[in-house]
């Protein structure tokens, strides 16, 4: 689903709180709760009822040793599994559910109970099990699948190393085929190529897929993955060395390993070889002739990983959020002048402003969140990329770039939204019962695993200026630099798709040249324009300092350190544009009515609090007035005024389920009637 | 020592980066650690060296049970008391160092160990010994403190209830005197009046400080302060009920618990009475007639805690930057293009924009903090406020003022610094050993405790609107609004220091009226007036909004609740402002010379971070166009690359000891030399 394409009519503008017949809407909490849910209500609930039976966990991480807790989030694990939930994503004939976009829901929803089973599933169905599917074959398949999506088997991603966590490339563990045996031989050279961090590995790991340079016949190919045995019947193998990471801020139910590789042997036929295999006679041979392009697809199968990170994290945001206004919703401090009793803490304006511009944009993030993840679903159960042709593979490269944008700006999130949060429930927020310790330890590691938010920006930004092209795969950021440094700045701008939209736009929007001047800032078209203004310009000034910089005779290194921080504004001014147009073009597509003016509410806190935060930017770049600038500022304030007697109704609209909101002293005891 | 009537002469300038005689410094990193630690570097030296004799207690921190670690964070609490660290406030005669400044600069320098024997030092010596010491009298000194200062007898803080935190004058336990036994009742009258999250009170207190109100012959006379047995022989007395609060999300060291009080009988002598007193007869007594500023006298003894947080708040953010930035500097990722080698993080531009500002904040904050702790000590030292005219009691809450929003400013940079610092070690960030972990959970806390920091904020406003006027402790919120809209704008405005001050300065500046256009970036002058224009226009801003909106008839309640963000944003800006003069003038302090130039460099970076952070407000406000907008972005940049070589040094002259510094894969083995 495409949201770009949907022109907002001006007869949408009706519902906006600036229309003369604005009404206070009031919310069907259980309709708008279906309307979150969309098309995956069914499985989410499935989730919300196993997160229930299973709510004894919450308590389980803090009073049971280390140990003991590793061994309760493996058992809750497989009997998630045992419902179905888990196996969503694997095809029917190995007992899975054969739709990628319930499997992502479902992964989403976990986002509201106990984190470390949350991610015990990534590792063992996401990662383990994604790799065995996505880069495995039939031989793969029928061998682990069945086990696996079952939870027999437990197996581990062994990818990152101490010395290179986010250029893989890089990796210093070794395959080398011995065509004498037929067997690879794995290796880890020094301590730098040890692999780091592995959850699964520190105590229930079997197997690993494992990810070093493949080496045949004295010849380097690159990065590829093999299925390597870590365990049998419990003992680690021989030449196998593993050691537990020991405690971690959070997330310490998954048993996370460094694992060292002294010369161990597998078959030939470990190698997972849905991209490249290498013959018994040992010879190489791949589809994808470039060594770069054939790394990079591979990796490619990633991505489930990072929608599923970016889901779960706002769904985390949700819990807390939840908590939070349900709290300010009955706690009172300080005395009103007027009735003698005190007020509401969601009362004060300040208390407002720190909360529902993260409610806005956490609705925000899930519409965007939807659209990735219907994306996925789409690309991932078409064609594999061995058999589709190029634009197929540049459609899977710009779903590469949104999941790594929507992951990016979703953990951000989450982190920020759980300490606002937090630090709005005071010191009740401090203790453990009433969740924020487990939500912000948590998911803390959300925003550097499954690709660093930092590089995934990057990536974000690569692929608008080099348009996905076909050398997408090929450049590191030093060869982007130099690609866009030796094309005209024109051409990086005129062929992103926000430029021939800005276009289109440009004449729709009311008074010109002086439509800044002119539009309702309650109008989603002003709001979109602004945004596409943005990054189209932040994208033209890369492409200039890149190109500058390169004119002048700077080494490639040092132009894109200075261009760096450019670099990500434009990444992260992309991505917040695809926030909005998913917000917009959901909130458009409703029936008039109650639902459609509350959403309408909340898309406008999100549009002008995300111009707002940057309008020091939008006025630098005379797109923004100073009286125009202090406006928005008293509009947020005045939304935020709107949003208040609905806000405890916005976030049980959520569907936290009761068991995994503790906190009784905050939300006033198990389930939402004991407050309301 | 005042740091605002230091005008900065055009010389001082000749150190700054833009001048054209800029080389290049080299940092002396003993001196400037000596420089850091100014006039207490012995008391600083003797808590690094107990700091590194019981460092073992990281580990314990991580491996012990609950139970087993407060016993041990107990033990070196006492231990430390042992080598007079934390006796430095108490009076010679009971065993003390007489010496308020020093027993400060000993609490910030426990900011670099373990946070739960920080906090546990806060509770005994600063809450419960400064209560016995500030509301008490000879009787009660006699009777406690040497006790007390050896830890021989544990105590508690009473104060925050379940109902009540920030609003303390609200509290619901009361102390009635019956004068036919000479005794007070102390009584919780309810659940909502429970003592809430008192420290050393679930296992170790032996008495607490209750903060009540006193209710004499059928009269109430607002919250004091009584001494009262929790526990006898280690069992808690008749009458006391306690509850542990159980696992929090830091700070497990210390034993929280919840108190109530049923019909418990202390004899009249109990009463703190310092500044209040009850006959035997039953007849209460006071030298402050007024209730109001009789209790926010009593609770002006707790600025000294609000002094200590914001400096161990510092100190934390800094063991963060020390590891962060250690990192940053071996550990390589991708690869540059010229030399086949990986480049280091710290040679990315967005990793110095991540760090350099926060390093740059840091130093800022030592120095303000410097001020206010050395305002504190010559304060405290002086005449008690019983003795002190009117203009000591303006001085008093001047002082309170700038304790608030150093706190609060400290704090928050201490949350920030620390999730910053670890996102950019990646995953070993998240492992506990890196300290991260610790460092997190620990500190969450600082920001709502002692004080919420929007309700410390609020107090900053106040005082600044209401000029310390005498009627400032009167005054709840609602009579703030009220006070101001009663008086002119200009009054409130014109009567501020700041005023005076921009005032002074204005024909100083180059440029008459254009001087925002003409003066060079890095000339303090330029940027103190920048942040001091600000902060008067944002004061007449809510001075304005105030009186509008009582004159508009809408109750002092609403009108608060709608000029809140503006109160709040006033008050973080005239700290701002504070900081920004305290660095300033210590830099114009120092010899010409090379630490000269690297502080100025770090001056001028938080200076400029400061005014780009907000630069929205400066451009809506016509003091910044567009273009030096853009020119400050630059500039930034330029220092964060002019940091780039010292920045290993700049941070190892905070003297984090080595063995606090336990991430040995992060920063290369305990101690500095494993590094350099």
């Amino acid at each position: 689903m495409s949201t770009a394409e949907v022109p907002v009519t001006s007869d949408d503008q009706a519902e906006h709180a600036d229309s003369p017949g604005y009404t206070q809407p009031v919310v069907d909490v259980e309709a708008l709760g279906l309307l979150l849910d969309g098309r995956y209500h069914e499985i989410r609930q499935l989730v919300r009822d196993n997160l229930a039976e299973h709510a004894g966990i919450l308590v389980d991480a803090e009073e049971l040793s280390r140990a003991d807790f590793r061994e309760r989030v493996k058992d809750v694990v497989v009997q998630m599994a045992g419902t179905g939930q888990t196996g969503m994503g694997f095809p029917e004939e190995y007992g899975g559910g054969a739709d990628i976009g319930a499997s992502v829901a479902a992964f989403e929803t976990m986002g509201f109970g106990d984190l470390s089973v949350l991610v015990k599933i990534g590792v063992q169905f996401g990662l383990f099990g994604g790799a065995i599917l996505q880069l495995g074959t039939k031989r793969h398949h029928d061998a682990h699948l069945r086990d696996l999506i079952s939870g027999r088997t437990m197996g581990c991603f062994a990818m990152t190393e101490f010395g290179h966590g986010s250029n893989v490339q890089a990796l210093g563990t070794t395959a080398t085929y011995d065509a004498d045996t037929q067997e690879f031989v794995i290796h880890t050279p020094d301590d730098a190529s040890r692999k780091d961090y592995i959850g699964n590995s520190a105590v229930h790991g079997e197997l690993a897929v494992v990810f070093a340079q493949l080496e045949v016949a004295g010849e380097s190919h690159g990065v590829h993955a093999l299925v390597v045995p870590l365990r049998k019947d419990g003992q680690v193998v021989d030449g196998v060395r593993i050691e537990d990471c020991g405690r971690k801020m959070g997330l310490n139910g998954v048993d996370n390993g460094h694992i060292w590789f002294d010369q161990v042997r597998v078959p030939r036929e470990a190698l997972l070889n849905q991209f490249a295999d290498v013959t018994p006679e040992g010879v190489y041979e791949s589809a994808i002739e470039n060594p770069n392009r054939r790394f990079f697809t591979m990796l490619g199968t990633l991505v489930q990983g990072r929608v599923c990170v970016g889901g779960a994290a706002i769904n985390a945001a949700k819990v807390a959020l939840a908590i939070a206004v349900r709290y300010a919703d009955r706690r009172r401090q300080f005395e009103a002048s007027t009735d003698g009793e005190e007020t509401l803490l969601l009362d004060y304006g300040m208390h407002q402003r720190r909360l529902f511009p993260l409610l806005a944009r956490t609705y925000a993030l899930h519409f965007a969140q939807d659209v990735v993840s219907q994306q996925l679903h789409d690309v991932f159960s078409g064609p594999g990329p061995n058999e589709a042709g190029g634009e197929s593979e540049q459609e899977r490269r710009k779903l590469e770039a949104r999941a790594a944008g929507t992951k990016a700006l979703g953990t951000w999130h989450a982190t920020e939204t759980i300490q606002e949060c937090r630090e709005a429930c005071g010191g009740a927020g401090y203790i453990s019962e009433n969740r924020f310790d487990a939500l912000k330890a948590d998911t803390d590691v959300f925003t550097t695993f499954e690709g660093d938010n930092h590089v995934l920006l990057q990536l974000v930004a690569k692929g608008l200026l080099t348009d996905y092209s076909s050398e997408f795969e090929d450049m590191d950021q030093f060869g982007m630099v130099r690609f866009v440094a030796g094309i005209a700045v024109e051409t990086v701008v005129e062929r992103t798709a926000v430029h021939k939209l800005f276009q289109s736009l440009r004449d729709l929007l009311p008074g010109g040249d002086q439509w800044d001047q002119e539009a309702g800032l309650l109008d989603p078209n002003y709001q979109l324009a602004m945004l596409r203004f943005r990054e189209e310009h932040m994208l033209a000034g890369v492409a200039r300092r890149l190109k500058r910089g390169i004119d002048e005779g700077l080494n490639p290194g040092d132009v894109f350190s200075r261009v760096q921080d450019h670099v990500i504004a434009t990444a992260r001014a992309h991505t917040e544009r695809l926030v909005l147009e998913a917000f917009v073009a959901r909130a458009a597509e409703l029936e008039d009515g109650d639902l459609k003016v509350a959403l309408n509410l909340l898309c406008d806190l999100y549009a002008l609090t995300t111009i707002e935060t940057d309008r020091g930017w939008f006025m630098e770049h005379g797109r923004l007035s100073s009286a125009r600038s202090k406006a928005i500022s008293r509009e947020v304030n005045d939304l935020c005024r709107k949003i208040r007697p609905i806000a405890v109704d916005l976030v049980d609209a959520f569907g936290v389920p009761p068991e995994m909101l503790r906190a009784a002293d905050l939300v006033g005891g198990p389930g939402r009637d004991a407050v309301s």
